[in-house]
């Protein structure tokens, strides 16, 4: 007897044959049909016993969450709702769920619940649903950089430098907490520390990166970053999952072109392998909107939104020409915008990339030559003096998906900027030697992960689109 | 004109073709030849320049580490050592690399001399293979358990359970190091630390990845994991990558055959897709090996070995037979073992496992059915109640390459487990609950990224197999 995953069965369809399978029981019915999933797919197998034929004791096991193995011939279904089923010849109870004390009972969870039960809310078909598109989304993303020449680097996690100032760290410690011991100055003597010096953290891997990109030429990352910072909104998480490319030899028109050509690829690749969970996803938000009034429900559902991404080209433009439309567009005149636009220099908010992205272009936009007070040191200036070659890459509904730059590459520029944000320059050696020896054009751009399977998944809330998520006083399991 | 990666180009051999090609300067000969390379693959690509017709000035730039941008024609190479060539028209210096003061120069470095550059290391032949082999081999990861229904899941870095007791850990703060919040018992207060609880880094995905294969069936995790202890071996990072697969319905039998057919699917895709880069560090291994003694040399070369591990069947042997066969062999009885085998119950070391792989049975071997006593409080009590479904999976050279078991799934018997061990029971609610609700058999097994990347590369020590290494008094870059 051949044991199968659901998802093979529901595929292969060998009618007739004897099979096994195992999953959990989501609903029992009429002590006759079980309804039962494996994790493998959406979908859940029906399974149907003839209760004349089974004992009493063992069918009261079959509840909601209990673990089943089945035995039986696979039939075609002769109800609604699914084309094959099995006839069960023999049941096996792995583990029961007493409906008493069990929390995922086939009824509606809210999210903010299901946040506590944290190691069963991938039992329901929301979750599960989630986190198999992101399990996709993960591999095609290596996918893409593979099939394109990239080599795949791992940025060191704990760091003893902490020059990129992308925000508040974590630090990292094996002193002794209570009684750390000091210097002779008072202070503490980080020495005695694990690594002999502070450390923290990572906020991102970029830095690392050009290192290798100066040497393989075109690399990416995948690793966790954190923020120490004490963001308790729907957007934050101290622990999340970035992904950075950077490629010696690339101008930031090279970066804008492959920053497209990925996003595309890695959402056309979920479209394409994803199906089923992007259409209960979508169903899923169509119902939860409903209960909204019309102005705050998407303006597109699911899947149509991932397509707006996919069919679309991406415009750019320049950080300059977006402000003068923003200036002069009617929620501005109108003073509908939170945080209204007057002048050049100012940094963009959500609302406004938004309405570049869904009112204005229609489409998703790439803005670039961003001022360089408003953006980090690393980034390339332009012959303006005013301006570096930073590029943003604006979504609907979310807005900023991914950021990046051209490199400055110039030595005696980098270090000027360097000096001038007080940086010790000690810090950066590093860094500097890139720009010492063997110096190139090369870019850059981070994509958070989990904006990303948000985008995909409909999900509102970033806690909802990762195992565990650590945020301000909440790091349980 | 098109611009090429030098891999691209070699494979293409687009003949008579106007090409550009960017990279960095290995040798420059005669001042004619130069050997490019951009990280792409092991191979450089020879460019010939007419020096009659280039600017005297810029010639003296193309030393070792320069950047360059060369254009010119693809043509047949006259000269050995290469099947084709470019004749260059035009020679763009990026940026140069003052020979005075860079580096790493056309001559043999020292391995512990490139750990003090290893932002630099990656423009060396030995590290580049190596770390695009480390990049194939993670790849072949993700491929092989998409392929065959695994779904992707990242386990917390930052946890708040400090149960699993794998090793010690690294605590993860916000505090004031010099002067932390105390409570009223004096104690430090940690309800005022970032996540209000003391936190620190993982040292195992594996309780979380379980919580995941209870629902979704089975899981891989992939992600950074964190060791700190004070060992300064050529064996130990205190920051390293583990992949842990984890599967509900798998029985330890089908937890070994998994494990099998996953690590030579691996080294498998490594031999089809890195064979430049395995024969470079072949070559490279035979080299470092002529000056040690004939004993402490390796048996076979590294693309010999790769083959050893995927044409033979894995031996599975009992550990109670495996003491057997040590305790009777020629190295115990003549007391050559270090660690002599004298009764059942004690713990295996590297020579022992490796004596059994290289000198007794002569392939791979997986251990099994170890005393419960050396392993882990989650692994599944047998019948015997003295020995537990544990697995480990023996290299030759390395020792043990994975471990892992079939998972205790009976409440009772791991509630018992835990108070001996005194953990918290309330530590692990979120554990035991898998066994509450829905429980099944199920299994997984841990591997170390990096011993796969020394067994795959031949590197004798694990700092060279992971960019930025970290260990005690190490945390630079």
């Amino acid at each position: 007897m051949k044991s199968y995953s659901i998802k093979e069965l529901l595929n292969k369809q060998p009618i007739g044959d004897s099979v096994e399978i195992n999953g959990w029981v989501k609903t029992f019915r009429s002590n006759r049909f079980i309804a039962l999933n494996d994790g493998s797919t959406i979908h859940n197998l029906q399974c149907v016993v003839d209760f004349e034929n089974f004992n009493e004791n063992l069918l009261k096991q079959i509840t909601t969450g209990a673990a089943l193995k089945i035995n039986g011939i696979l039939v075609e279904s002769q109800g609604r709702g699914q084309s094959v089923e099995i006839q069960a010849t023999d049941v096996f109870v792995h583990g029961t769920a007493d409906s008493e004390t069990y929390p995922i009972q086939p009824k509606k969870h809210s999210l903010e619940f299901l946040r506590e039960k944290a190691h069963l809310r991938v039992r329901t078909n929301t979750f599960s649903a989630v986190m198999r598109v992101r399990s996709a989304l993960a591999f095609a993303i290596h996918s893409y950089f593979q099939q394109n020449g990239f080599y795949y680097m791992h940025a060191p996690i704990i760091t003893g430098s902490d020059a990129e100032g992308a925000g508040e760290m974590f630090r990292v410690t094996t002193l002794d907490t209570k009684k750390p011991p000091l210097n002779d100055n008072g202070e503490v003597d980080y020495t005695q520390d694990f690594f002999g010096k502070e450390t923290n953290l990572t906020v991102s891997g970029q830095l690392e990166a050009e290192t290798y990109a100066m040497g393989l030429g075109k690399v990416y990352t995948f690793g966790p970053t954190f923020r120490a910072e004490n963001s308790n909104t729907s957007r934050h998480l101290a622990e999340f999952w970035m992904i950075e490319p950077e490629m010696a030899f690339y101008d930031l028109d090279a970066n804008m072109d492959l920053s497209e050509n990925f996003i595309k690829w890695v959402l056309q690749y979920v479209l394409d392998n994803c199906k089923d969970d992007l259409e209960f996803l979508e169903k899923r938000l169509l119902d939860e909107e409903k209960s909204k009034p019309q102005h705050e429900r998407s303006e597109m559902a699911l899947i149509e939104k991932l397509r707006f991404v996919v069919d679309n080209n991406f415009k750019r433009v320049s950080y300059t020409e977006a402000i003068d439309i923003l200036k002069n567009s009617k929620p501005n005149k109108k003073k509908k915008f939170q945080f209204p636009v007057n002048e050049w220099g100012v940094d963009l908010q959500s609302e406004h990339e938004r309405f570049l992205v869904e009112k204005h272009f229609k489409c998703p936009v790439i803005l670039f030559d961003y001022p360089a007070k408003i953006k980090a040191f690393y980034m390339r200036l332009n012959e303006d003096k005013k301006t570096v070659r930073a590029m943003d890459v604006l979504f609907p509904q979310i807005g900023e998906i991914a950021g990046g730059s051209q490199r400055e590459e110039r030595l005696e520029i980098l270090q000027q900027k360097i000096n001038e944000l007080d940086i010790d320059e000690k810090e950066l050696w590093w860094y500097l030697d890139l720009r010492r020896f063997g110096t190139a054009v090369h870019s850059g751009f981070g994509l958070g992960f989990e904006r990303l399977v948000q985008f995909s998944t409909g999900m509102g809330n970033i806690r909802d689109v990762i195992p565990y998520p650590r945020t301000p006083q909440n790091a349980e399991f």
